[in-house]
């Protein structure tokens, strides 16, 4: 159950650097590869002379060849040719509406009418001078949804990361929740706190002291189809937190972009865009690899969550205020699940 | 297909020692961990605030607090706190009745209201000074009464045990069976023969001779839900076998505790008590680790077989006097379920 | 969808020369072991007294003994003895057809009344002197009828096996397709081309130069149910290629007998009977070295395809001209199997 008719990443343009990538998004097996412009295309994972994957072939001047009897696919789902064969009667493959932006590579699954790349989430951050980005991708046996409830109740990281990133205020103080057309924003305000240790060091890098109390932030976006950006930062305690002026504050964006792969799994494309020290790429690094073990500790936690609710379905879960932010999510979700049903000349808004 | 409302080994105590142990047993996934009180409890594996492992947390003061996001689970099924959040509305989980005895701890699946501490089995043998007791666990995966017809038919010794325990005088001898209201005794008595090698080691460890004719006994004990308690020794031969005073004899009992997990897999708990030399714990570890070897090679037979029996669910099996033991045990197997089925106000004398 | 009133290759003697084999052939679970007469007897791997897997047993005098509790079966599927019981009453297994020729285990899933040894592939190349054979057995995860359009359409060397025995005038050349009665022979010959490296080795065995023009020729045969043996070879350019004297030429015949395991799974018996140099055994291995690293390179291919169609059932497949060998070899296949749940009696000849 998830939106068809939106942009969802799908991949990482070194993915398909060598060879066409072979991933299945939204239930549909697809093949990344660039075409003969240099633009990325998607398309089933299927050759229409045997039912090959694609996926298996090569790319040949821009033309998808497939590997198993070297049928020639053009990006628009059309073969171009085949040895020895007329081809004009080949049966097209579908293709779908891809887009490069941002480092990613955004599908959308469903009504390629529909697609519009205007939709695309603005990500300021992205191609920035002043801001620098590290990300990773896992791959998890859960509903895309326990991953949105996950990133927007972060009280969790007080139990799932107490090793590293989670502190006792994050559990003390309240967050309050509001939603703004399709998004949905959950915020934490912990003022006059000690900055935990991943703060203290961006504290420094920013040539502030690190042994002064300081006012910290979390702000968690919820975008549909399942996006999740957080704002996150320290500034010293009496500025204005989040909205203190630059000098006296340091601030990141955690980025989470959940994409379906079936029913029951997820491609997990995280990352944290900084605003601080942009131009230091062994910190993009030692950034990467700390968030990415820390994420990993989420793992096994929706794993086991996803096979207890799979066990007892019918079990209704709470919903308390720390989840208002999953909760209005999911009914975002389902609004916009709802609408794809629709006929589509149903007045929209009616919702 | 088991009985419900017995108790069944679920683990033992050192099992959760450091952490609560998350364990399925009857088809019911439990969490297993020690209160604030030191006796063990029993709950569903299950946060009811979004359905969390429990066994993922850890315990607190006696608490076991979710690892998801720190709701404190009483032993009782209720929530006592969660941070930021009154918890008097939550839903409870159940709890199941658990007793710690013996060195294993017991779990009564079925209705609460029916357990009675006085049905758990006696075990003499446990807590004696006179015997010592070694033993492990294995996960198999087979239905539970797969394993009851290995332990209750001991011919199957000279074929799957050749090279260890079993003997041809095992096949020869033939067993009688006799049924004493849920228990099922099976019996062999082997005089005159030869010991087998691990025998020949309990008479030179009672400073009896060890090249002397013996009288070999087997006598397995079925009672429900499906223990298999065995016994099993030698006495010099024409003293009386197993009736032979203390002085002519070695004697252990080979104990079986054999708990569904599902309906296609066992938790097995086995292990030895013998009645020689108990202050050795050399010995017990000897001990145990032979027969950890021996009893792995029932594996492969049982999944094999329970594999065969899944492809042809029709064919019918032969039950020969060697399979009289486990034939009546599943009688009482099925008696004891369709007691459980019954309206509890039926007449239970009319079985 | 197999027939199963056929001959298949289930096994080869040195594969149950130790203990007897436990295989499934056409879904059947099935035990290979030689009797008491030195022949190779095949039963249901079935024990009548508890449903053991008889494979896990052993050959005693020529009887196969249970490995549970010691039943000794007879090759005809019927109970010889068992210790302490009389056996007269046990049911049956079954026994199936089994004939043991050219180095390979047949078996005839089917109505064992039909089994007919004439019905045998006729082998000339095996045991005969001029003639070497190696070879080996893979398991994949695919359709049986997926290997046969593999090999009755070899423009896939030029694609799947690129980097060894493919070269570009397999896709260059048409194929030509014929059926004869339950034959289909698709056949290409490429004449005055460039030998490529096995042949150029092939022709220096036979004292031929290997840097002149060689007329080369592929002649796939399939015969039912499932065999495909490959004419393959080349001759100096302008003798006749395939008719050209022995004197001129180097030739081969791969050998693929595809036994389907389940619906979606074969025992792949591949090799190569080579007519030069049969009396080189270090050439043998290299050979057979070589074509197994070559097949391998088949198997992600098939076991993707295969993913593919069972995820668009409803796909039509394109069968052009280069398919018409798989094409002809399905109907021939799907004549077969209608032959098999005809009544006994319906004239054959409708067909």
């Amino acid at each position: 159950m998830f939106a068809r008719n939106a942009w969802y990443v799908a991949c990482t343009p070194d993915e398909f650097a060598d060879k066409p990538l072979g991933r299945t998004i939204c239930g549909e097996p697809l093949v990344f590869y660039r075409d003969g412009s240099g633009a990325v295309a998607a398309l089933e994972d299927f050759c229409p002379h045997r039912g090959a994957p694609l996926s298996l072939g090569r790319v040949c001047e821009g033309r998808l060849v497939c590997g198993y009897h070297g049928l020639e696919m053009g990006c628009d789902g059309k073969t171009i040719a085949m040895p020895g064969q007329r081809v004009r009667g080949f049966p097209a493959i579908r293709s779908f509406p891809v887009i490069e932006r941002h480092g990613f590579v955004w599908v959308w699954p469903g009504d390629a009418a529909r697609a519009d790349a205007a939709l695309l989430p603005a990500l300021p951050w992205a191609d920035h001078p002043e801001w620098a980005y590290g990300g990773g991708l896992y791959n998890i046996g859960c509903d895309y949804r326990l991953m949105i409830d996950n990133l927007m109740d972060l009280t969790h990281e007080t139990y799932v990361h107490a090793t590293s990133i989670g502190q006792k205020e994050i559990d003390e103080v309240p967050c309050s929740t509001r939603v703004d057309g399709d998004e949905v924003i959950t915020s934490r305000f912990m003022n006059g706190i000690e900055a935990p240790p991943f703060w203290k060091m961006a504290l420094r890098m920013n040539g502030l002291p690190d042994d002064q109390p300081v006012d910290r932030w979390q702000i968690c976006h919820f975008t549909p189809p399942s996006h999740v950006l957080i704002e996150v930062g320290v500034a010293l305690a009496g500025h204005g937190g989040h909205a203190a002026p630059a000098e006296v504050k340091a601030s990141s964006i955690v980025v989470d972009f959940i994409t379906p792969e079936t029913d029951g799994s997820i491609w997990y494309f995280w990352g944290m865009a900084r605003h601080f020290k942009p131009h230091d790429p062994s910190l993009t690094t030692q950034i990467r690899d700390g968030q990415g073990r820390i994420f990993a500790e989420d793992r096994e936690m929706l794993e086991r969550q996803q096979a207890n609710l799979t066990r007892w379905p019918d079990r209704k879960l709470l919903a308390l205020n720390i989840d208002s932010g999953g909760v209005q999510a999911r009914r975002v979700i389902d609004r916009k699940i709802a609408e794809e049903r629709a006929p589509s000349g149903a007045p929209e808004s009616s919702w």
